[in-house]
Order: C-alpha cells, then sequence, then structure tokens
C-alpha cells in the first residue's frame, strides 16, 4: 500500500470547488485537515460564505493507519475519517483551493488577504487551522536518505518493510504506535529513545508489552542517534548508549515530535514558547476575527476530536463576530 | 415510533457493568451522554479505573431524530449516534450503573465519594457530565397534559402528530429544528415564539422557509403562552399576541431552552450565571480532581461534537492530574 497512491486515487483530492478573489468571503480558513473541514462545516451551515485553502487534503491524520479514539468510531483508518470529515464539509456550498498560503495581511475595513503564489483572497474573518510538520533529527544521513529507508510516516511505508530491520526513533505516544504498527510487517522493529523511558497511552504501551514478549520490538532507551549510514539506502544506524553503538537497520522511521505551521506572524500573532498560537476557549487568538483550530493551537491534547470540536468552535466565533449576535429573523407571521 | 420503546429494546441498555463499591475508582464520570461515553473511552485507553454512572443511556441526544453536524457523519440519528459512542466506550473495560447520583462529598486523602440511593462509590477524581434538563413554561395546564399533548421530545411523538394541528413554543435553534420536523408528520405547525424574530442557525431557518412556503409551518412571533387548554388531553392554547388569542391544536411541543443539572454544590463547586459549571479549556472545574464536560459546562456552544470532545479533555486532564505527568516507563533493553 502506497499512501501517496491511495491518495491520489480518492475522487475527493479533485479540487474543482471555485475559488473566488473577486468576493469577500464571510472566512477564509487555512487548512485542509479534520479542524479545517470542520469549520467549514460548520461555517457554511451557520450560512458564512467559506473559502478552504489547503495543502494537503485530510491533513496529517490520512498518515496513521488506525484511529481508535474518535467518538464514534470503534477504530477506523485516518485516511477514511479525514475522508468522511471532509465530504461531510462538502455536502455544503463551500470554495476549496488546494495550494500553499505564502502571506495574510490586514486591509482597510476589518478585512484580511490571503496570499498565495498565484492568487490573492479576501475575507472578514480568518481561521487558521495548518497543523504542525514533523520534527527532525538533524543528523549526518537523515536528509540524504529521506525517501531511501529514512521516513516520517510508518503508514506510508510499512508493507515495505516486510522482512526487514527497522529502528524507531522517539519514545512517545506516536512512536510508540507506530512501532506496534510496523511491528506487523517488520522482522524485528528497534525503539531508540533519548529519555530514559517511554511515555505513551496505556493502551499503546499494552500492545507494546506484547511485541516486546513476542521478540518482534525490543526498546533502547537513553539512546541519542549521531548517525544514519548507508550507500544508496539506509544500512546502519549509530547512537550513543553509554558508549558508541550501530545498528544494522533498512528503514529509520523518525517520530519525535511536531513543529507548529504558524501562519500570521506577519499580523503579530501571539504564540507561546512551544511556538503555537495562543487560543481561549473559543479559538479566539489575540487578533480580533482570527481564529485557530487544531494542533497549530496551544491545545494540550493534540487529538482528532479536539481538532473537530476547535474548528466547530472557531466557525461559530467567527459566525458571532460578524452577526454580532444580531438575530436573524423570520418575519413571516399569522394574525 | 414510542421513543421509550425503542429505547428499552436496543440493547445497549442492559447495565450490567459490575459497578464496585469496594474499590477505589481512578475516575467515577457522572453522566452517560456523548461527553460520559467519550471520557470513559479515552480513561479506559489511559488506562485508568473507571466508573460510568447516569441516568438515562446516551443522554439528551437521543431525543433528537437527525444530527447533521457531528465531523465525519453527514446524517446520523440522535440515538444511533449515541449508541455507537456507548458501544465504543464498552469497547474498553469500564463499569457502568444506571443511577441517579443523589450527593457527592469529600473524603480523606483526596478521595470522592459518590452516592445513589444505595450505594457509595469511591473515587480518586471525578468527572462531571449530567448535561440539562428542558425548561418548563410554568402555565397552566402544562403540568396535567405532559404526555397528553404536552410533550419536550419532538422525535418521540413526531409520529403520532400525524393529521393533528400542533404548536412548536420557543424560537431558539431546537425549536425551529423540531418544527422542521414536526412539520412532516402533522397537518399543520404554529411556531409560537415570546421573542420579536427566530434566532437558529441557517440551515434550519432554509428548511423552515421552505415549511412556511409549502404552508406547513406558521410562525407568531412576539407571542406569550398564557395556558394550554383541554379535557381530557389538550384541546387549545391560550396567549397574548397584542390582544389575547386562542388557537386550537392537539399537541404541544416545547423547546424554551435547558438548564444544567449541576452536581457538586457540596463541595462548592462554582458556576456562573447561567447555572453552568464554569470550565477551562483543560475542563478543570475549580476544585482539584473534579472535571466537568459537555452541556452542563460554561461552553457557549451545546454541540455534541464540543461535548465529545469536552469529555476527552476532561478524561486527559484526570489521568495528568493523577500521573502528575510521571512517565510511564516500560524498562525492557537490549544492550
Amino acid at each position: 500500500m502506497n499512501k501517496k497512491e491511495d491518495f491520489i486515487l480518492t475522487p475527493r483530492t479533485i479540487y474543482n470547488f471555485k475559488p473566488q478573489e473577486k468576493i469577500v468571503y464571510d472566512a477564509i480558513i487555512i487548512g485542509t485537515g479534520i479542524a479545517g473541514f470542520s469549520a467549514a462545516m460548520y461555517a457554511a451551515r451557520l450560512g458564512l460564505k467559506a473559502l478552504v485553502i489547503g495543502e494537503m487534503s485530510g491533513g496529517k491524520i490520512t498518515l496513521t493507519e488506525s484511529i481508535e479514539n474518535y467518538p464514534g468510531f470503534v477504530s477506523i483508518n485516518g485516511l477514511k475519517l479525514a475522508e468522511l470529515i471532509e465530504n461531510h464539509a462538502r455536502d455544503y456550498d463551500i470554495d476549496i483551493l488546494t495550494d500553499i498560503v505564502e502571506k495574510i495581511s490586514k486591509k482597510k475595513d476589518n478585512l484580511y488577504s490571503v496570499s498565495t503564489a498565484k492568487k490573492i483572497f479576501t475575507g472578514k474573518t480568518l481561521i487558521i487551522a495548518t497543523g504542525t510538520v514533523e520534527n527532525k533529527l538533524n543528523v549526518p544521513g537523515e536528509k540524504e536518505f529521506t525517501g531511501n529507508g529514512v521516513s516520517y510516516c510508518a503508514i506510508c511505508d510499512a508493507t515495505t518493510t516486510k522482512n526487514k530491520t527497522v529502528a524507531v526513533v522517539g519514545g512517545g505516544d506516536s512512536a510508540v504506535k507506530e512501532a506496534n504498527l510496523l511491528a506487523k510487517y517488520a522482522k524485528k522493529v528497534y525503539m531508540i529513545n533519548n529519555e530514559p523511558n517511554l511515555h505513551a497511552e496505556k493502551h499503546h504501551l499494552n500492545n507494546l508489552e506484547n511485541n516486546i514478549q513476542k521478540g518482534k520490538i525490543e526498546v533502547l532507551n537513553s539512546s541519542n542517534i549521531i548517525s544514519i549510514n548507508g550507500k544508496s539506502s539506509v544500512e546502519s544506524v549509530t547512537f550513543m548508549k553509554d558508549n558508541q553503538k550501530k545498528l544494522l537497520v533498512d528503514w529509520i522511521f523518525i517520530y519525535i515530535g511536531q513543529t507548529p505551521k504558524v501562519i500570521g506572524k506577519e499580523i503579530r500573532i501571539k504564540t507561546n514558547k512551544n511556538n503555537e498560537i495562543i487560543v481561549n476557549v473559543n479559538c479566539e487568538t489575540n487578533i480580533k476575527g482570527v481564529y485557530a483550530a487544531g494542533d497549530v493551537t496551544s491545545t494540550s491534547w493534540k487529538q482528532a476530536i479536539i481538532a473537530a470540536a476547535q474548528g466547530v468552535t472557531a466557525a461559530f466565533s467567527a459566525y458571532n463576530h460578524l452577526t454580532k449576535k444580531r438575530l436573524r429573523g423570520v418575519k413571516h407571521e399569522t394574525n
């Protein structure tokens, strides 16, 4: 299963939803993940004219094989969940564009402009739902072998690890979860963790314990990667654990956290020390008319269900800002 | 379709999940709606021993025919969504009890006790997800005709309104939504709204407009109910609109908002002027170890998706409180 191909084959990636440069949108939503499409669906239900701009249909959840914690779905493929939520939004009259937002700026009359390389859109409110990007190890070999043994996406490459030896770098929730996934395919999985312990959901740790007992996974704590080595593809990894060690591996999967893809520094959007956009319970940022939702925000828990709820909340807040709680009247009466 | 019967027939209402008085639960979740079961599912995934206690399986969403705004489901029956989320939680090892919580109190060692009429349970943390109860009109006839023409649940009684004339009292989102539902069955639906305008999601107002054009619904704004009249069942409603008027109706559906079912006043849980439990972004209340989620909280938007996310957030916060961010280690190593 090559993830990229799946991706291109799904009909939902054909973006032909007439983004319009000449109109003023009620809301421009930046990001096409769970948060962005949830925001779009509610915005449309609330009668707002919305444009969604994003680079990657479905967002990062599409890189996860199995989501077991979105209430309502005992277990669902990440790509499938993203597709359901996107199609849910597409059930309404929204405009969509696949593109990279390069800049946002303030205009006159409390309007914002959102620019991609070739287009400029205008909106009364913005919802930033740009998510995060994977952290890099920044060691020799990482960059040159990316795609040739270095991967940031287990679900994309798991099946090609059949009978191979792989390393997963990291010790958090994602690292443990993806190590368990890889153990279904690979001959052997080594977890290389720079901390003295793993820290992950009990559920994932239980699965890990099973894999350890079966001899499928071994955990190396307090271990720091020095380099990734090979000729045309990855052949080994060098790391420091008490002293320098070398492990022969065919693949290295790197799960060492994410960095928020913050947009809006130009308009002085406020971020915290983790570079996350600071939002309150209503998903309001420090700037009037600008909201944020999902993994890019200061929410403590980066979960699909929370991203969806934040998207919904941001849409409500945008609606409230635009209507200033004006009652929307239906005047038809009987005497 | 009699809702009560449906309810009894569904297998999920058989609560046989061994609530235990002798153990100390990591988390006692009060409420068996979307928020409560979402909290339970996550609590279990995080390795917490959880008990869920509630009066009504599935909570208030079961009284809604069609949910169109839970991201991932373009349209789903409320009872069905509740069932999916409950079954999702039941997929994990949680204890469940159908009962009414009468009192909670603080014990020694930072423990809480939760009492029903006959049982007392002990927990290290509490998650309050008790939801809301429907507001009453408090006019003559309302109480005596409840169940005989006065209803607070359109989905429960819609089919019995076939070829009848009905009134819906209220002017908000729920009133408009349920008037549209009733228009599918009833001969004629009058909306009696005490404000000068309706205020609801554009989506629902569009449907209403269709029904008005078809002559199925008429809206009476600025109208205050004086009494509900009849012999053995509802025959008419008297209201004030400029002057006193009477309308012949067979059913009256009352949708004038809800009141939070707050639990925890005994332990001085803090509420706002709407009597909602005040929570922060992490669903923490003013009391350490006590969290709240869903419609009972101060969240501005009472939506299923937000209740689910709050349940999840409350479970995380309980977990964090219990583990104090202690790293959960797996020590198996390779040398």
